[in-house]
């Protein structure tokens, strides 16, 4: 439960319904408490969402096993976007709030090739699915190895 | 050691000079794995660094009970801002390489009492030091209780 606006956590928001396999997504890496997968509107070109399977709306719910996993993922994933797209800038946003920008309301870390400088609006044009889809692949068979 | 680009920690990176206690900084919490303070060149009002005790550059660097750490105490932090400064949206964001906007060497996750549709520049003008101080030890005394 979210311990300042008491909001409760909807078992029907998007990133729920991917975690119970219910709609499609571009799947990164997943192990036993994390999820990856390419933003479908992404601020940059492969940008990536990480996300606890723990029922948390944001940083305030987080259990600190979940917290470490989220962030032992993010740095899979960074890696894999700094081979993948050769550049070594990579912003890790995560925002807690909707005053802060926060739309979907799961828990989920942004991993975006980009600069503080350059950063875009957040979700604002969708992405090509095939490219995205390319991507994913990419990203998941570096992490492969 | 940074396994990406193989830069080296160094040791007297503003940051690794406050917590062997070399310069001055403000502090808002401290536990035995994380120091958090006020950063002096804030984003947004009330805008805190929080650091992990480990010679980590960037995510690439950080070992997973130090992530657990950096972002429970992130929480700590969130949750006195929100009370502070009454707002909820708090984003939450890390730089990893220069090409990002990283500027201090050391991993550090900003906590900023913004939007993603309002921030600011990164380091841009440097605060008031009373100013900061007083802000400090708002928040101190909130995750104190």
């Amino acid at each position: 439960m979210n311990q300042n606006n008491h909001v409760q956590y909807d078992d029907n928001n998007i990133f729920a319904k991917m975690l119970k396999g219910e709609i499609p997504y571009h799947k990164v890496f997943e192990d036993d408490k994390t999820l990856a997968f390419m933003d479908i509107m992404p601020q940059a070109k492969g940008h990536v969402l990480v996300i606890p399977k723990q029922k948390a709306i944001e940083l305030a719910d987080l259990e600190p096993e979940y917290a470490a996993a989220v962030l032992m993922t993010a740095k899979k994933v960074m890696q894999a976007q700094r081979q993948v797209f050769e550049r070594e800038g990579i912003i890790q946003m995560q925002l807690n709030g909707s005053q802060a920008g926060q739309t979907v309301f799961h828990y989920h870390v942004h991993l975006i090739p980009s600069s503080i400088h350059e950063l875009g609006r957040h979700a604002v044009t969708q992405a090509d699915q095939g490219e995205l889809a390319d991507l994913a692949q990419q990203l998941a068979a570096v992490i492969a190895g």
